[in-house]
């Protein structure tokens, strides 16, 4: 890689913050990355305007051309949304967003960009546009042909991964396995090493209070959660647990522990954005899909449909994104 | 009540850092109440020596006798510890410490004591002694003949309680009913009166991701938890959910509900203990026992036995305790 990583930042849904929050984020975000956006040249127009930016949209038809552009922001343009409604679901919308996503993916697969940062996409629009994969997840892990992944969030010094995520709490209890649990620990590991960090020190949370408590309260802590953690170890990994999951996130956050493998979607994102509020109130944090053969990261925000084209959306968590992006890439570049 | 409320502060395990933590918190405590420890006077005094501290324990029978102590540390004196050992399980400090805090109840059920702020106890030491209730919270509730009754943690700005705590993740999902989650609004909005909030404003937290997302992850949230919050507007109580459980607490610590009601025992405690990390990396936060006929606080952590006997533990959340204990008992008094 010569220069900086190559970043395709996807618009996310046209009715959403996605435009408005890649506008606002771009200057930031060329400090640490060549982005480019994929997505619709007039909606990012737009956006601009809403922002009251100085910047300029470029359409362009090519990653190449899009490092050519100077100042100005570089839309590779699908030119798939004929009007704008913000705050919308709409079956257009949705498709247009799956378009964004997958030509990004197909982008990076081809090495045409050294990774991807994803604005929000509206699982309501993508559904009705009959998408197999409602989310960007599915849809990244699908088309990239992995079975094993998982969702990290970044609110440094906190990392979070996690062992199952949009499924009923009941059913990610059944997902706790010694199985699942190894081979999340393993993902982390490799998404740890290429944040940079050679011997990462990985903690992996109870499901139970307390971690069961000894087996006072229920059973998976012992029986599924702790013989993973103990073939991780003999694997060579520094794996830990497993942890009393009340306390082992802010342990984690004081330093002890470079990521928690955390057992459901609540319990490794409420203290990411617990964090991340104690931080600077604003919303922050960053999604990076792990074990994908491919650098992506994600805001960690929704489409803001009450808020969008008001331009008031904070940009945050995007620069963070690109940032993450742009370094994961680079180490894999190593 | 006249002058400041008392409050009968239990001494905890004789093995771990309550007595410590008493000694060091005691000067502070007197800013906001007449604390009287109800414990052994053999181990308080050892304590103030491991501590370094100025004040003496005077050994007393009475509450009444300890209210005359001047600058003194009155102990109200079970005499039924032998011989310190510290971070060690023993029967007899399980028995010990059960002592303290059934003597605690029985005075505040009397009206000698206002309030209850309890130092921590070792759950293996009070089985040993053949508890029927190893806990706190179990025996506060049978010995007052309470059966709906939750545990409220408080760091400030942030309040949660729960619908279930010390069970298995599984039967906690079993746990959520519209009944449970019912009475849990009631007794979390009794509590915030009595805390002073005259119209609290309590969100319900869903149980699954994104309080399931319209029932796409589950159907709890719309099956049981809605028909509660519903059933408690109609009781006239401001009550809001269910909320997505990532975002609330942030949305709570924040200022716009004055209490979450939450689904689990860690959906709770980690957005708490979070907040407290974020404020100033000690040991804070206080467990207060809403629904009972009395006043009962307590700290947010352990016997610590592997510090115990170093004077090393922070009083922060014994100071927390017996504060929110006397505001709460002065509360009840108006």
């Amino acid at each position: 890689m010569e220069g900086k990583p190559v970043v395709a930042v996807t618009m996310g849904d046209p009715a959403g913050v996605g435009a408005e929050v890649v506008v606002k984020a771009f200057e930031a975000a060329r400090e640490y990355a060549r982005p480019v956006v994929v997505g619709d040249a007039s909606v990012m127009a737009d956006a601009v305007q809403i922002c009251g930016s100085d910047l300029e949209v470029r359409a362009v038809d090519s990653v190449e051309a899009g490092l050519e552009v100077g100042d100005d922001i570089p839309v590779l343009d699908l030119g798939n949304v004929d009007d704008i409604e913000y705050g919308v679901v709409r079956e257009d919308y949705g498709r247009a967003s799956l378009a964004y996503v997958e030509t990004a993916i197909d982008l990076a697969i081809e090495g045409a960009v050294d990774a991807i940062a994803t604005a929000p996409i509206n699982k309501q629009a993508t559904r009705l546009a009959g998408a197999e994969h409602a989310g960007h997840t599915g849809l990244l892990a699908a088309r990239t042909g992995v079975e094993d992944y998982s969702m990290m969030l970044v609110e440094e010094p906190l990392r979070v991964t996690h062992v199952s995520t949009h499924v009923p709490l009941r059913e990610a209890c059944d997902l706790v396995t010694t199985e699942s649990v190894g081979s999340t620990i393993d993902v982390t590991h490799g998404a740890l090493r290429d944040l940079g960090i050679e011997e990462p020190s990985i903690a992996v949370a109870g499901l139970n209070p307390h971690a069961s408590d000894g087996g006072l309260m229920g059973t998976e802590d012992d029986a599924e959660i702790r013989p993973a953690v103990e073939a991780a170890r003999e694997r060579g990994i520094d794996a830990h647990g497993p942890e009393s999951p009340d306390t082992v996130y802010v342990r984690a956050a004081g330093g002890e522990f470079d990521c928690v493998v955390s057992m459901y979607h609540d319990q490794g994102h409420i203290p990411i954005k617990m964090l991340g509020f104690g931080s600077d109130g604003a919303v922050s944090g960053v999604n990076v899909t792990v074990g994908l053969p491919i650098v992506r990261t994600s805001v960690d925000h929704g489409t803001a449909f009450d808020i969008a084209g008001e331009g008031v959306a904070s940009e945050t968590s995007m620069v963070d994104a690109v940032r993450i992006a742009a370094r994961l890439a680079a180490a894999r570049d190593r």
